[in-house]
């Protein structure tokens, strides 16, 4: 979508504002994922971070040259000169320029309180540094946005000076002054007057940046908008400094469904759950399962009353179509549901089940979920339980015994080693043998891998792709349940498997034989498809 | 206070209305703990229960009648009697009027899809059932607040409806006439304009109950109560069922300290953090951090030229004193940091640091969250670095050796073991012990408090509270960094430290000993105090 489709232009700033959330840190990496999901779901500006503050932001700009971005504009986030300074001379401001992105946003103080005692300056250098700013990045060739720091804030405090920073950022050349609550605290009828008369006194694109130190980030951005603001500023989840910044992910399907107004390409609206739960996982932040629109539970119902009327018409407890936004309704302790899940799986996977089965498994799902287990994300975990009741299924190898190792010892250099030893059943044979890693849950991969790949060379291709660790019930320390989810791959699939434990060594080492028995499954299946090919 | 006292009337809905969250339950202690704790506060009504739908609620009445409340009224909830019965042969309405409290919460339908669909019954039967049961309530001695669900909702379908149903509550004997959001999806501007013509047109207390369903639950309760409702209905930290009731936590103070209206006696606001804490324990819900004025983040500051700023004026980044509340402004040390993080951490943690000392630890610590580490959460561990660069520390313990041994055979019953030796330098004396755990970790914790105990009884009262496991950068598989957050509490304080390696043993002894270390100096620290006191 050309950004001129939009009715609102979004400008997400998870990547710079949303790292400031108080445990939230990203690789590069992290920040690359994010921005190509968000430039698939069709946000106009993707905020990437603030190259003159840190290596790991102007490592981001680098790298997001190479990507042919379809939707998004990557932008890069910087400061108006120091006081004093000659811009050309202003190394924060040469390192924004340096990002080379297409895009600038460009923040300068509109309160006099900054202006006097931050950065200790007169109201006039201070508009001379916003105007000077804005114009070098321009006379550079960038878009720029400009950022209205404690604009609401400096509004109460003198509202013509206020005005006075953003005429200065116009005549630099910005192309939209985007008026910002910092300090989250102000009011939405405050929001819509103070827009109104900037909408009223400027002529210039007005965009909105909210936080929700009052608990009205939504509301503001909300008002804002209503009152004539066509660019708005937030983050997936919510995600910022202190309370956090507005949350598009509660915006979006507002100014959407109910306000009629477009944000993203058609289609996008029904991935935003997807997206924010992607996002939550790449931040490793527990996904927020209240959270309007996206959350596992923004459309659960667990009232009896409430649930006897959804089951007649949804309307009545649901404020619209979860499906618009890719969510679904949910009735909490609903056993009915459950076989029609396994059922479903089982299909998915090509496993057939015999009559009744699907009855077993989902008893022995819930089980094993009861001592810390899940299986939403592991799949291959579940396809093992249902190939397992098949009377006829041989497992590839059973273990009898593993022991890990792991230890230090400071005696000149500190050396720290991690070894496993495994005895597992392979047909009629006893095999015995160990291996070492750089952690017991490598040193424990290696051994197993060790013992089976003369039996079964196939497992050469297989390895382990990705590993996490989830505590359950933080509360009891070291004794808390340990769920571990190991992600295998064979170079062209990708499976997931599960543990769970409160012994973390058990809890990989359940996820680990999963992953391997289900890697032989897969063999042994393309086998009998060449033996069928072979002999047919 | 009496509630006249009060320019808005709270009425707390935490424990009906928010165990509708999903995951949530309270026990009938945890009901009359939380009610207690209100009623301290000063809140003007606590919905206790609805005592005609389960056995617990009708307990908590009869044990809330022996209670010699001090501010607060007990309220029980029910419904308007069914369609077509005898108001006094409805077995609900009589378990309302059973449950002898003061004052009943009534509701009833205003929205003409909710009396077809739901209740099946005519629009001039719900005006009979609702006019009824509050007559009934009321003949009964008990004042009667009357909940119109789905107002909004019904406003919009036909609003001369929904106002004849307002009537009909009165003309029942209703003393406040809440016009609720039941499903969370109304606007603040439509609240405004239908809670101004509502009072306009009737003569009448009104007041609000709002949903967070598109996360504008506070905005809307704020709107109406600009539009003149007096009456204010929310859950603390804003439990209820989807998205959540009305955040009471984030309304009360925006209506105290912005819009200058008395909802609690005179202290209560500085209770507010405390009151939510306390609640979210009760609830066993992990406290949301970064929650509006009462989140543990709510007031803390990680970006350094944020810090830099609130050290000179508080005010720069924060839109109130957080002691109002009784919360504290916190510094974040991370690699967003500049020197006054570290200056600030150091003053708050009551530790002198020598000059220049501060850019060698950030230094270190930029460092060390290069190989993994994180300090934003580990104030402890900071706190062990900025001690160890005063010449005259002497560490209490010095690492020799440890080895964890983890295991399982398969003989008869699988049994699996986790057993860990260590060997530490203790003044001048070298201690060589084992322990053992369900885990590899807790083996360790065990063998190396067994360690230290004897020289440093102190630790007998320490333990471990809480263990957080993150792998960074999961696509390495098992050789990715792993990073370990440990917290361990001596039963007053609570203290958090770190460590990474890409071996979680290794990475788990590092936030152990600092743990462990960062006691001792507390202890060192008290000792020190008390001999002052004893030799002064």
């Amino acid at each position: 979508m050309n950004r001129n489709d939009a009715d609102v232009e979004l400008f997400d700033a998870t990547l710079r504002d949303g790292t400031q959330r108080e445990g939230l840190s990203l690789s590069c990496d992290d920040k690359l994922r994010i921005a190509r999901r968000l430039d698939a779901l069709g946000v106009t500006f993707i905020e990437g971070g603030w190259p003159g503050s840190n290596p790991k932001d102007a490592d981001f700009f680098r790298r997001a040259r190479e990507i042919p971005w379809r939707t998004a504009t990557i932008v890069a986030f910087g400061a108006t000169r120091r006081a004093g300074c000659k811009v050309e001379d202003d190394l924060s401001v040469r390192a924004l320029v340096e990002a080379r992105t297409k895009a600038c946003s460009v923040f300068g103080k509109s309160s006099i309180l900054h202006v006097e005692e931050v950065l200790r300056t007169t109201r006039d250098e201070n508009l001379r540094m916003i105007e000077e700013t804005v114009a070098y990045v321009r006379a550079a060739g960038r878009r720029v946005i400009y950022d209205a720091e404690h604009f609401f804030d400096g509004w109460r405090e003198d509202a013509a000076y206020a005005l006075e920073t953003l005429r200065a950022a116009l005549r630099g050349g910005a192309e939209t002054i985007v008026l910002c609550d910092t300090n989250g605290g102000s009011m939405p009828w405050q929001i819509a007057d103070t827009v109104t008369t900037v909408r009223r006194t400027l002529d210039a694109r007005v965009g909105i940046h909210a936080h929700d130190d009052a608990g009205c980030a939504v509301a503001n951005t909300l008002a804002a908008v209503r009152a004539g603001a066509r660019h708005v500023q937030g983050t997936i989840n919510g995600y910022g400094e202190r309370c956090g910044n507005a949350n598009l992910c509660a915006i979006v399907p507002t100014l959407e469904l109910k306000l009629g107004l477009r944000c993203l390409p058609k289609g996008g609206l029904r991935e935003l759950r997807d997206v924010a739960h992607l996002v939550a996982e790449i931040a490793n932040v527990a996904a927020d399962e209240h959270a309007p629109y996206v959350g596992r539970s923004a459309f659960a119902h667990k009232g009896g009353v409430h649930v006897a009327a959804v089951r007649r018409n949804p309307a009545t407890y649901q404020h619209i179509d979860p499906g618009l936004v890719g969510n679904e309704m949910r009735v909490v302790v609903s056993e009915l549901s459950g076989r029609g899940n396994v059922l479903s799986k089982a299909e998915e996977l090509g496993l057939r089940v015999a009559e009744g089965t699907e009855v077993d498994v989902l008893d022995q799902i819930k089980q094993a979920e009861a001592r810390g287990y899940s299986y939403e994300a592991a799949e291959a975990s579940v396809a093992l339980m249902l190939r397992r009741r098949d009377a006829a299924y041989r497992a590839p190898f059973a273990l009898l015994e593993y022991k890990v190792m792991v230890g230090r010892r400071e005696r000149g250099d500190a050396e720290t080693f991690a070894e496993a030893t495994i005895k597992v059943e392979v047909g009629d044979h006893v095999v015995h043998t160990a291996g070492e890693g750089n952690g017991p849950v490598s040193a424990l991969d290696s051994a197993l891998r060790k013992a089976l790949t003369p039996a079964y060379p196939c497992l050469a291709r297989t390895h382990l792709a990705d590993y996490k660790v989830r505590i359950l019930d933080g509360t009891d320390g070291t004794r808390a349940t340990t769920r571990v989810l190991i992600h295998h791959t064979d170079g062209e699939r990708r499976w997931s498997t599960v543990g769970a434990s409160p012994n973390i060594i058990e809890a990989s080492y359940a996820a680990l034989a999963d992953g391997i028995e289900y890697a032989l499954l897969q063999t042994e299946k393309a086998d009998e498809g060449a033996n069928r090919i072979a002999t047919g």
